[in-house]
């Protein structure tokens, strides 16, 4: 593209660096900003550079937050001895929205993944076994979304939680509430079948 | 969304204002740049400040554009006696890549839409009628998009210019080049028979 101004030109370079964004975008969403008040584009700028330097993560889950200790975490009606392990805030927000856990979370801030070079020190799992080592944990529930990299995320924290008393599980993968088998991809209909729960069990989960 | 942090909640919310783009969109992007170094979201939001407090306009053709007069307007290579109408940068960029128009461009700034509350006055349509009156246009192409609010912009445009001696066109409507006639709809289809041109023209055209 040829621009017929050097500011314009960098504005839509640096917009269109943000994922999923490509040029055209970028160009619309500047041409927009110009067309409003220019408050507009001093807030935008001044929350992205405020939030960026003054970003703070709770020292207990590693959520984003504005404080040391969470609202989670240091809530005393949510219980210590269950941590949900996710891989990044949105998962907490998602599992929040539900309203059906009232344990604590941890956020490991990403999977493993060799081909992106995100190994195990590049997550929060040291402080994860570290509380674990504590004693306080009783169970802990994966939470990561079930790819090849979830999965050895898993599998490496189980491995070193080995001689600990703390039970692991993960989140039930099947059919989701109100669609329909017939459309259902074969892995996951697969393990529905194979994780089936007593017919008792579901009339409680409703 | 419940936000953990009201830092986070400001930036996803000032995001979420660029249209398209929605809370959840907002907050991938806002994630992804927590992740990369701060210089990124300095730049970004650096370019985006110093394009919208310093943001110029060709005096002319109201392009966007670093210096008074836009390259294109200042250059002795282009026909001043044909002007091209559009409604915003993005046409001059678009026709200027075909390489096939030498004249220069008027840059409206939108069209004209009741709806939007947009009337002629918030339009650089007074300027485009002076330069018109000054005598030198001999052809205006009138290269707005072919709606109900562009159509009218013209029709606006061209009743402004009666009295004065200036030939006006609009730019051809039909068939993409390369497309298959079936899959074309009826009111293209059809203005490209009723406007269709001698046999040797379209030779020469190519």
């Amino acid at each position: 593209m040829d621009f017929s101004s050097k500011l314009l030109e960098n504005a839509v370079y640096e917009i269109s660096q943000l994922p999923g964004i490509g040029k055209r975008t970028a160009l619309r969403l500047v041409l927009h900003l110009l067309k409003q008040p220019s408050g507009q584009s001093e807030r935008l700028s001044n929350a992205l550079v405020t939030l960026r330097n003054n970003v703070k993560f709770c020292t207990s889950c590693h959520n984003i937050s504005d404080v040391e200790l969470c609202e989670i975490c240091a809530s005393p009606k949510r219980d210590e001895s269950i941590v949900c392990v996710v891989e990044d805030i949105r998962d907490v927000m998602a599992i929040e929205n539900t309203g059906q856990f009232k344990g604590l979370y941890h956020v490991l801030g990403g999977k493993i993944s060799p081909m992106e070079g995100v190994g195990p020190q590049d997550l929060k799992i040291e402080s994860l076994i570290g509380k674990a080592k504590q004693g306080k944990i009783k169970e802990l529930i994966f939470a990561l979304s079930s790819t090849m990299e979830g999965d050895t995320t898993n599998f490496y924290i189980y491995k070193q939680l080995e001689g600990l008393a703390i039970s692991t599980s993960t989140i039930a993968r099947g059919i989701a509430v109100g669609d329909e088998l017939e459309y259902a991809d074969e892995v996951t209909l697969g393990r529905s079948i194979m994780n089936r729960i007593p017919f008792e069990g579901s009339l409680k989960a409703n």
